[in-house]
């Protein structure tokens, strides 16, 4: 194919391109970038280069960079010492060339953290579920894993990728949990997977239930803690550490991007489970490991979240006062019992819109939420209120959706 | 399942897990990690951890830092700028939070760098080969994949996640192709998936010659360059520079963590294409974007590549030596066109224990390559000379290999 005979016989491959585009601004969920320059050391406050009208400033109410981790003078002055020590990149897969000493000990220091015997990294949280869910259950012929109907796409994508059985449970429903797990064969191997924090709604698992279920089926079970590790317990080790669960659980999968602040995700277990993934899952063993920068940034991130929980007060106080104000304000803020504040719109061309207003009329800068992050129908926006975003930037934020819901005239529909 | 529960009832995970790596052991083939740091500014010199007698000076033979730009003084003011200027990592998802400004301007760099309208980046090579082709190949109904047998792990995941119809072409061979093209409707959309430099044996595919394979057939065409970009060509752009045929080409894939020497992965395309990939892709939508500290490194990294011809000259000379300097020595070194220096030895055993002696005795590391990552019986050691490595290292080396070849007894072998 030729760059301009895309036409000249058989399948029009142009025009199944742009169909596709097409069909997303018909819906109205055609996603744009917003260009921003995070200020370090002044965060939330950014520069918006959107519609080069900018550099402008904003705050941001909407990053996964939930305690502002990623600019914490330990993290920053670990990365720059690791950068002048090794250099840029790992120059390599773990088993070739791209292993390092920051890796062995940052896998050393997550293993403690979630009270197992050994820890692996991966590129992202996205592949440590995708690798190590597809891996484990391809390794049990007869597999059938039980997953949340609310789980991740790349827990979907890695139990899909493993071409095994699967039942999804509803939300959290032990009730229906335990039927799906009834009806199969008792010789079957098993996995349960789900989330602590689930970011949308921003609500908790049962996990303490879901491990007893285990228990009595004989079932593994594979716990997301993405969106609760750095935040959650005593020591930052997610609602698993809370709960006093951690030992319970075969695997616990957590990330270094969201509250630790820097990138990559990681899977926590048994020292055998680690070696079979380790040995057995391509999406570890085929790529470049992460950088010794981010290692070095992420160890000295966990680190001090082990020991301090003043970020982790901060948050849940900050989250608390928004949603107060936000319910007080009359806004259709979302049942939610941890850090992140969902509020409802319901329509993907009214959540692009309000969003717009706000980043271009009050410097506030928070994303609509469409399909397919969530499911059509529930289309929302999301606030992450961290521990440096103070009462005023709440109060101008709520006094800006106010105006904004009444322009659009969406009061009847909250 | 409690953690020391795992074999009350029915089937027995430990048990499972522990025979999965008995397997490993068994074939020789069990992998340990190298516990390495490298020295900044004194590449390929590193410090080895390994056994704890470290640390202890070695010298890095298998890095896919091919031009040592991991360590250059423009990619490290660059990354050391941007840690200060906005922070560790992203904080979200391209689409929320987590896009800056060093993004676009590196998409808009990699882009010309290849001659095409856009480009994409994702957190990885793998992943950008997962994504794009399980997505490209989703979109057409009726797809059929043409596949070179040597192609990636990452290339073959994304092929066998599109659910789609798959042919292998044998390696390189053209009339192999051919025949499998036109046994296929000729209405029936086609992709043809093959990479330019081959990893492990060091050869190179004929792009202009599978183009014209294409626009005969009305095929897509996938070209995996990681092993070529910032190496091949005037600017670095890869072999589909050096040949001409970038503008023949729908998709070029390219890494940013070899001879760029940090960390990533991308795509580069027509703008159509690249939106269909942004807007589609799980493996794209739902993961932390890369850490934009990574993404100002590599950056100044394409940047200098592109104006600077010296690395590359002087990758292909140290090459040309090594090559030469093993022939001449009588060691099996294979038929290699490119930078890439394999050398066969044909057993798992046999290759990890010349590994093993060439770090214990000579502070030389090279990892052995295994199944998977080549066929079995083909086990082998993998140079990777660079500008860096100068003709006295290289005789030190070619001295050691002969030494162990002949205390090992493997002449007979080579």
């Amino acid at each position: 194919m030729d760059s301009d005979g895309m036409a000249t016989r058989g399948v029009n491959y142009s025009r199944v391109f742009s169909q596709a585009i097409d069909r997303l601004h018909a819906e109205g969920r055609y996603r744009v970038f917003i260009d921003i320059l995070r200020n370090k050391g002044a965060f939330p406050n950014a520069r918006c280069f959107a519609g080069h009208n900018g550099p402008k400033p904003i705050t941001v109410w909407c990053s996964n960079d939930y305690l502002a981790m990623g600019q914490h003078p330990d993290v920053i002055a670990a990365m720059e010492e690791a950068l002048h020590d090794v250099g840029a990149g790992s120059g390599g897969t773990r088993n070739i060339g791209g292993n390092t000493h920051y890796h062995i000990d940052l896998e050393g220091e997550l293993a403690d953290l979630h009270g197992k015997e050994a820890a692996l990294l991966f590129t992202s949280g996205y592949v440590s579920n995708e690798a190590t869910l597809s891996t484990l259950a391809k390794l049990f012929p007869g597999m059938v894993v039980f997953s949340d109907e609310m789980n991740h796409a790349s827990m979907i994508a890695g139990i899909r990728h493993a071409g095994c059985e699967k039942r999804i449970f509803r939300h959290n429903d032990l009730a229906h949990l335990e039927e799906l797990l009834a009806a199969e064969d008792a010789d079957a191997p098993k996995l349960i997977a789900f989330e602590s924090v689930y970011s949308m709604d921003g609500d908790i698992a049962p996990i303490a239930d879901i491990c007893d279920l285990a228990d009595r089926y004989n079932a593994l079970t594979y716990l997301d803690e993405v969106h609760a590790v750095g935040m959650y317990g005593a020591h930052g080790g997610g609602i698993s550490e809370r709960d006093e669960v951690a030992h319970r659980l075969t695997v616990i999968e957590g990330t270094l991007g969201k509250a630790f602040g820097v990138m990559g995700g990681y899977i926590a277990a048994d020292r055998t489970v680690i070696d079979v993934i380790r040995s057995y899952a391509p999406g570890f063993i085929f790529t470049t490991s992460l950088s010794p920068v981010l290692v070095a940034g992420a160890l000295a991130s966990v680190r001090h979240l082990k020991a301090s929980s003043v970020e982790r007060d901060g948050q849940q106080q900050a989250a608390e006062t928004l949603k107060r104000m936000m319910r007080e304000a009359g806004l259709p803020v979302m049942d939610s019992t941890t850090h992140i504040v969902p509020l409802m719109v319901g329509d993907p061309v009214k959540a692009k819109k309000i969003s717009d207003i706000l980043l271009a009329e009050y410097g506030v800068y928070v994303q609509p939420i469409n399909y397919p992050t969530v499911p059509r129908g529930t289309e929302r926006l999301r606030f992450t209120p961290g521990p440096a975003h103070d009462e005023t930037m709440m109060r101008e934020l709520c006094q800006a959706l106010v105006e904004i819901w009444d322009r659009l005239e969406l009061r009847a529909a909250a």
